[in-house]
C-alpha cells in the first residue's frame, strides 16, 4: 500500500473539481463540467468517476483514499440524516423555467450515493467548508467566532460560535445570501424579495446595470467613472455590509473573513466601504469586530473541501509549509 | 441545614424580579423598581439584598442557596471574561439625553459584583435564559434547533443550534432586533435605521399610530376597525415574520417560539399572519419550521432565571408536576 491520500471534491453550479492530498500537499487535480442530465445520481456518479480517473492519474488505488470530503453549493435537505442536494442551479425541477436546466431533478441524493463507496465521508456547503479552511489555513486562524462570507456570483455563508462550527437541522447555517435587508426589493432566485443576495450577488449588480454585461464589467465602468456604476456599487456595499450587521447582530462573531471572486478582485473598492457602513451600525454590537479578506484566495476551493477531513498531523505540516500554494494546475476533462 | 434553594434574579428596564425555589416549587417572589442612582454597582448589590430579603421572608439563610440565575436585559460586554451590562436602558452615559435616566454609567458590574458573595453563579441575556427554560418546561421541549423571539417593547431572542446554546462573545447572540429590514427606515434606539426592533417593537407599533398611547391602544383600535391601525398592524406582522425569515436563514432551525406581551396577548390576530408570510419566504429553509406560541407565558420571567442553575434531579419533578403554575404573588417592596 502507498501513502494515504485524501479527496476533496468541489461542486458547484458548473464545474467539479477534484483534489487528491497525501501529507505532502496536493498531489493532482482534476476539474470537468458538472453533469446535468440522466439520473438524479448522475452527479455523485461523476464524483466517484473523477476522484477514479484522478486516482489513476497519479498511480494511486481508490483503497488508498482514507477519506472523502466534499464541499457542495446547496441548499441541502436532510433524508434520514443524510444530506441531499436541493440546489436550484443543479435540479431542473426546483425552478419555474426548466429549460434553464436539462433535468426535472428535485433533489440529488448526494450523500446515500457516495458513502457506499467511501467510508468516511464529510459533506459541508461550500461556504461552510470554507470557513473551517479559513479557520484552519487562513485568516481565521483559531478564532472561536468567526464568521466567512462569500461574495461571488451568489452570496453565502459559514460560521463558528462558541468554537463550534454550526450546522442547523438540515446543515444550511448560515445562509446568510436569503436573509432579508429590503422591505420591497428585487426578487432573488429562491423567490424572496429584497433579500441579500438579490440586492448584491454578482448576478444583481450586473443586473441593476442594465443586465448586458458581468460585475466585473461594471466595476471596469467604476473605475472609468461612470457614475451608474458608483452608484450602483456604493448600494451594493451598503447593503453587503448591512447584511454582516444582521449576521453579527445573530452571532455576536469576532471576526468576519470575506471571500468570493466580485469580492477578492475588488478589494481596494469595497473593504473600506463596508468597514465604514459596518461600524455604523449598533456600536456595542459591530465594535470590535474584525472584518478581513480570505487569506486562501484562489486555494480556497481545494482547501475547504480538503480541510473538512483532514487529519491533525498534517495539518500542523500544512500550516507551517503552506502546502496548498503548491497544488499543480487542474487537468480538465472534456465531455 | 434546611434543604437547598435556588434564587432565580430577573433585571427588567424597570424592576428586578426574585424568586426563591426549591425541589418542591417557587417558594417566595420579590419585586422591586429597578435602582439607576448612585454607584455603577447600585443593580448588583439592589440584587443581592433582594435575595436577602427574600431568604428573610420564608425563614431561610443565604447561605442555603446553592446557586443564583440571572436574567437581565442586554447587551452585554465581557471583560476579563465576566459579563457587563451595557444596556441603554438602564446605563444613562450610553443614551445621548442623559435626563431620561437618572445616572452617568456607561456600564454594569453585574458578575464581579455578584460573583463575590454567591459562588454558583450564571447571567444570561432573557432572551437567552427564556430559550433554556421554554426547552426545558415549555413549547420546545427536548428541541435541539430552537429559536426563542420575544416580541414586547422591544424585540430579542434566544436560541440552540446543533442541541447547544449559544452566546457569541459577549453572550449576545442572538440579538435578533438589531438584524436590518428594510433599506431606509426608523430609527431604533440603538442607532440603527430599519432594523427589526425599529419596525415591529410594541415601542415603534405606538409611534407608527401617533404616539399617544400604547401597542394595546392600536390593537384596540384594530379591533374596533380603525383602518391605520389595521395597515400598522399589517405591516408589523409582515416585517416580524420577514425577520424571523432571516433568523431561519442564519440558524436552520427547527421550532420557533414567541412570547412576549405584544405577542401573548394579541395570538388571534398576529399567528396566522405570521405564519402566512413566513412560509411565503424561501420554501427549502422555511418548509418544516414549526412556529409556536410561548407555552410558558406569564411563568416564563421567574423560570427562566430559575432554568438557568436548576440541577437535573428537579427538573425531572418539576416537569411532571408543572411547579410553576403554583408560584405564590410576588411580595412588592416600596423604595
Amino acid at each position: 500500500m502507498t501513502a494515504p491520500y485524501l479527496a476533496g471534491v468541489d461542486i458547484g453550479g458548473t464545474k467539479i473539481t477534484v483534489s487528491l492530498a497525501n501529507t505532502n500537499g496536493i498531489s493532482v487535480k482534476v476539474y470537468q463540467n458538472v453533469r446535468l442530465e440522466g439520473s438524479h445520481t448522475a452527479i455523485p456518479e461523476q464524483v466517484d468517476f473523477l476522484i477514479g480517473y484522478a486516482c489513476n492519474q497519479i498511480g494511486v488505488q481508490p483503497d488508498d483514499i482514507m477519506a472523502v470530503g466534499v464541499s457542495s453549493c446547496g441548499p441541502f435537505m436532510k433524508e434520514m440524516g443524510q444530506v441531499q442536494l436541493v440546489a436550484p442551479n443543479l435540479c431542473g425541477g426546483l425552478v419555474k423555467d426548466r429549460d434553464i436546466i436539462p433535468n426535472n431533478w428535485t433533489w440529488i441524493p448526494l450523500e446515500s450515493v457516495l458513502s457506499r463507496r467511501w467510508g468516511t465521508l464529510k459533506i459541508e456547503n461550500d461556504a461552510v467548508a470554507a470557513v473551517v479552511a479559513e479557520r484552519l489555513f487562513g485568516a481565521g486562524r483559531g478564532e472561536d467566532d468567526l464568521v466567512y462570507v462569500t461574495w461571488s456570483t451568489g452570496i453565502g455563508g459559514g460560521a463558528y460560535i462558541d468554537g463550534r462550527l454550526i450546522h442547523g437541522k438540515n446543515g444550511n447555517a448560515p445562509h446568510i445570501g436569503h436573509i432579508y435587508l429590503a422591505e420591497d426589493g428585487p426578487q432573488c432566485g429562491c423567490g424572496n424579495f429584497g433579500d441579500m443576495e438579490s440586492l448584491v450577488s454578482g448576478v444583481a449588480i450586473a443586473r441593476d446595470y442594465g443586465g448586458r454585461g458581468t460585475a466585473e464589467d461594471v466595476f471596469k465602468a467604476y473605475h472609468s467613472g461612470d457614475r451608474k456604476a458608483k452608484e450602483i456599487i456604493s448600494k451594493a456595499i451598503r447593503n453587503f455590509a448591512r447584511g454582516l450587521a444582521s449576521i453579527n447582530a445573530i452571532l455576536d462573531t469576532g471576526v468576519i473573513v470575506i471571500g468570493g471572486s466580485v469580492f477578492m478582485n475588488n478589494i481596494d473598492i469595497l473593504l473600506p466601504g463596508i468597514k465604514d457602513e459596518f461600524y455604523r451600525s449598533f456600536p456595542v454590537l459591530s465594535e470590535g469586530v474584525d472584518i478581513r479578506p480570505s487569506a486562501l484566495g484562489t486555494y480556497l476551493g481545494d482547501m475547504a473541501a480538503l480541510s473538512l477531513v483532514m487529519p491533525d498531523e498534517w495539518i500542523r505540516k500544512w500550516q507551517e509549509n503552506e502546502l496548498w500554494e503548491l497544488a499543480p494546475p487542474a487537468v480538465v476533462l472534456d465531455r
